[in-house]
């Protein structure tokens, strides 16, 4: 890709691991990665998630800024990004709130060069070890706050995340993080949840283990994900997932007024209704 | 297998279909389907999932009877064939739920051809079109109260388990139920109402489609799971289950409040305890 040649990504976890193997395969390019943690970067270098060790003083001749740190980090560090660019450099983040973030580099002068990303793509791994090429294949990505984007860089990106196998669609920040919260932060609760309140039952962890083909272990496999990536995504985004949350919490305890009744029809007529999530998820 | 030519399973769904394809793969035998719906009879006979259709009055001749009707519908379908087999002819169930069953046939002169089974195998498909030979491959099972099945009679149900795949383990039957409530039902509950608040809200279903590779996807497929099956199970281990949502909403309140009170510390340190769970789901 033209004007393209090297790429700096900051936080080399799986989501910036992940990127740095997916354009390395596809774009002849050099890689360039920054960690706070020294482990993070010896483990990329040895599997290849990047070409060369990094630091903030070096960003200035970079063509692209990749931001995939956890999301509390992200403002400050785009902000120190922004004030070192030149005009033509790109700068994205892979995080998984977005508004307070617009709100934070809203005026800033570079603001243009910024793309405010969102690739709905994860597994419950996490670290520079779990990193793989595929991992953005075919997947959604939801860029905030586009108009704000300069069109050029914005083209830059799109054409970037197409490459990755990333489709993306557009939303305001506000409005995703909403979504978000019910449609993913909320899974990962009822299912941290889940995790939890059967462990604290099920001293006899024999009888876990032998019953969990029975939908636990896919319903509770979110809860195998990083609390060092998830508690500033909570933190971040609490008003929308305490209102999930809350929603969550009233559905439950109405499903078990109906069980404790024995209302057998309205039990049925719930989860029929319910059932509609299958045509939703058809793609 | 010595002994046995001919099977009759009673209910052709995705459990009892699965059984007549996964015998006839092994065993060279005769399959009879017994079905009220004549739909699923026709299917059946036309996947292959059984060889002949037949009535309770054939019963007597079978050399094994499987009883794969919905929960609450087993006890009276089990005293029902207890009454008319010969002394020689093996009865078991698999249904989710136990004690009920175990209770209502308990004094029966026939108990000793009877085996409580669970095999925990299922998809979040039902129908005889959901049936499939591997369905039991590599999965548990839990037999219950097996003192009360005369020992020959067991070791033959034990032999037909193996050959399909099916490693069989052994508890009480109100232990077993209580644990399934929580390992089973409980997730199936908190997918449901995931299903259900998410879609209450995200009232752009584009939304919940282009958001659902995270984490919400896969957590919500046992939402998929059908209401004729699920209602007589919820209701049939109602006390169970009641006690185990009264445990999950609570964890969630918890929670919740961490959340709204920016309690970093406490709801990384709940995610860190619940990670556990990955060591507990290893083989």
């Amino acid at each position: 890709m033209k004007q393209i040649n090297n790429i700096t990504i900051i936080g080399l976890g799986l989501l910036g691991g992940s990127m740095g193997l997916a354009l390395k395969k596809r774009l002849n390019l050099t890689i360039y990665g920054i960690d706070n943690n020294p482990k993070h970067i010896e483990k990329a270098l040895q599997l290849g998630l990047i070409d060369q060790k990094s630091s903030f003083d070096n960003i200035q001749q970079s063509d692209v800024v990749i931001i995939a740190v956890p999301v509390n980090k992200i403002p400050e560090v785009t902000l120190k990004v922004l004030n070192v660019i030149t005009e033509n450099t790109l700068v994205f983040d892979v995080g998984s709130t977005k508004h307070n973030l617009c709100k934070t580099i809203e005026s800033h002068p570079k603001r243009g060069n910024f793309v405010a990303a969102h690739p709905i793509a994860g597994t419950e791994f996490s670290g520079p070890e779990a990193a793989f090429d595929s991992l953005f294949e075919n997947k959604k990505n939801i860029v905030c706050n586009a108009s704000e984007t300069h069109p050029s860089i914005l083209e830059k990106a799109l054409t970037l995340f197409k490459i990755i196998g990333l489709q993306t669609d557009f939303m305001e920040s506000e409005s995703h993080d909403k979504h978000i919260a019910y449609v993913s932060h909320l899974s990962h609760i009822s299912s941290f949840m889940l995790g939890k309140t059967v462990m604290q039952i099920e001293k006899d962890e024999q009888s876990i283990f032998n019953m969990a083909g029975s939908g636990f272990e896919s319903t509770v496999r979110l809860a195998k994900s990083s609390p060092e990536t998830w508690t500033p995504i909570f933190l971040e985004n609490k008003t929308n997932i305490s209102i999930a949350l809350g929603e969550y919490i009233r559905n439950l305890q109405a499903f078990k007024m109906m069980i404790d009744n024995e209302q057998k029809n309205e039990v049925y007529k719930m989860m029929k209704e319910t059932n509609h999530i299958k045509d939703i998820l058809k793609s």
